[in-house]
């Protein structure tokens, strides 16, 4: 196990009905709030009229911003900072998923920021100060209500770029499960892939002695793949919504990956994807993983084949380890499949003419991952073996 | 899964050296510190030295107060308190374990307290504010590191009582393993039993539909049962020694009972036997949670029958589940015994003849537990099991 640092202080407010809340729990935070969401489902769904209510009744004056979409755009975080200064915003309430969460994220360290906030996301600046930042979830999917990351996309050069920062964390999360019973199949199986790629990309580390976060990771995913099927039965089944909310705040608040290093070329990899093509984050990671997967497993099939017997309940073939090993992978992509999701890039309609763009795009700031350093040739490769 | 809130804001500082972080970690928070400890075996070991010197560089002053015993007495807060008002300090240091931290979150809440401290564990006034509290753990068994939950034992009347607060939380606590690699084997293994028991009070739930926290739990539990034979053997052992005080932590900051309400009657049973006899919480809880297990498993057999498949590897019998609940409650007793520690009232010198007064002054308040309700003649009863 490495040394850590670990602490994550996003309040969480979890269950039925607690979007009402959302006044109480701003208050200590904001004099005026900049309500910040989505493309108007909210608004269809009724939770927009209830949050206002809440704001309302707490006294909180608030103004509006709208229109964040998945894979969020710089446009927007410009246009929210513009807005933040000129209403003296203290406080941005993110009412909806990953993108909108992120985009409030980056408002948040470009109102106090002289400089230009893509500066976050390029490495050449780090945030020191943000403006609070709370949420209201309605995706289990990014983590983002109490992760310390943001990814937004520039789209001038086709840029999706990570920033981590301690100080961009929530403030508070509300979570009830119920807001997220009408989620399309769809956008659930994407959820799930993403939130399974954050244990993934920490899971598969090469850091030794960290059975303890092993079993913590092997718990998050064994949830979501014994609740998404479940739920793609029943939508409104509360109780596996419910646990799949709370594992996928969990799979990405950094507890997992304490003592270890993650891996994240997976994610970097399908960023250069979504980037291009603006597919779903939570398909190209389902694309995108099993192919890494089988381009690296032989650096460590021990660790492959516990994944594949702990996670997939795969019986350990003990004179060929190797074949538990490719049976675990093999069993994530079954899963993917049977979700409904994408496994191949032509499944999402990307086409295979830019896969050394992309790929020299992805080593930019060098090579990627841990596990195994990934330079460009090998991301090429992982990429045709995810044709 | 019920509705909850969690916010664990403490921050984990984790690994080699990293007590010699401890000036830097309380400066932002301290003027004057009370440095609060044990009987001596921090300056026996040169931790003490460490502390100082770390206090020193970072430019603050500190006066002492050592002495804090295992069942950490209320003479000792009151002292704490009094050098504290005398002396304007406005952080507290605990160096040592759960003993020590609670006593030093004694004082933390006695000091802006105009009443008397004891009020707050008797329920009959609510901490609003506190002395922050930072931490070195010495022993990794109480989870006070980064819980809200203090517990002192009043000498007038033997009289253990618990408080539970969120503001009592550490502001930091600073764990690194190797400071444990000298704990002796019995300490060890009572420090195994308590962490073990902070997870089970939470698993053994009326709760429904909690099968994440359920995994989380049973992660923390297998971990601990991996681990500690490893460095009864191998006392050096750092990197068993890391997956213990980080399961340890993990056991009692509130994650594993997000959603879930425990039971805890075995903690409130135990605290009538150390209240009276001074035994080791941890060696109690290893001869009261078993017996609180055989009196009340009827209750839920297929709960005590996940554990003991889950936790302990027992194959489930389907024809006869109770068999598997009750193999899995022996294989906790056989593991208790193995690693040492007492399982029978006897094995702790605590004889017979108060059962019926700890079972009295046990329920003063009210029935205890959750999964089942225990009177007085239950606690009996469990007491009477347990001899």
């Amino acid at each position: 196990m490495e040394n850590f640092t670990f602490s994550n202080p996003t309040k969480i407010v979890f269950g039925r009905g607690t979007e009402n809340q959302v006044g109480t729990e701003a208050r200590p935070h904001a004099g005026t709030v900049l309500l910040h969401y989505g493309t108007g489902s909210i608004k269809r769904s009724g939770l927009y009229d209830r949050v206002v209510s809440s704001l309302e009744l707490a006294g909180l004056p608030f103004i509006e911003l709208g229109g964040a979409r998945p894979n969020p755009r710089l446009d927007l975080v410009h246009e929210g900072i513009r807005l933040c200064r000129e209403h003296r915003v203290d406080f941005i309430l993110a009412v909806g998923g990953g993108s909108v969460i992120d985009s409030a994220k980056a408002i948040g360290v470009g109102v106090p920021y002289d400089g230009e906030v893509w500066d976050f996301y390029t490495a050449s600046a780090t945030p020191q100060r943000t403006l609070p930042v709370g949420v209201v979830l309605t995706i289990p999917a990014a983590g983002s209500e109490a992760s310390k990351s943001s990814v937004i996309t520039k789209e001038e050069g086709e840029l999706k770029r990570p920033l981590d920062a301690e100080v961009i964390r929530p403030v508070f999360a509300i979570l009830n499960p119920e807001l997220t019973c009408t989620l399309p199949p769809y956008q659930t199986a994407c959820g799930a892939a993403d939130i399974m790629a954050h244990v993934m990309e920490r899971y598969f580390t090469p850091v030794t002695n960290v059975d303890f976060t092993d079993r913590l990771c092997e718990a998050t995913l064994r949830t979501i793949v014994r609740t998404i099927p479940i739920v793609l039965e029943d939508p409104h089944n509360y109780d596996a919504r419910a646990e799949i909310m709370w594992a996928g705040t969990i799979a990405h608040n950094d507890l997992l990956g304490t003592g270890r290093v993650g891996d994240w070329a997976s994610h970097m990899i399908e960023h250069e994807i979504s980037g291009i093509y603006d597919v779903a984050h939570g398909a190209g990671l389902a694309v995108v993983f099993p192919a890494w997967m089988k381009y690296v497993y032989r650096r460590d099939v021990t660790r492959f084949a516990q994944f594949a017997v702990r996670v997939w309940d795969v019986e350990m073939d003990f004179s060929n380890p190797q074949r538990t090993a490719l049976e675990g992978i093999h069993r994530l992509e079954q899963f993917f499949r049977r979700i409904g999701l994408p496994v191949r890039l032509e499944e999402m309609n990307v086409p295979a003419d830019r896969l050394t763009e992309m790929a020299d795009k992805c080593v930019e700031s060098g090579a990627k991952g841990s596990l195994v350093k990934l330079d460009a040739p090998d991301i090429v490769e992982i990429l045709q073996m995810a044709r």
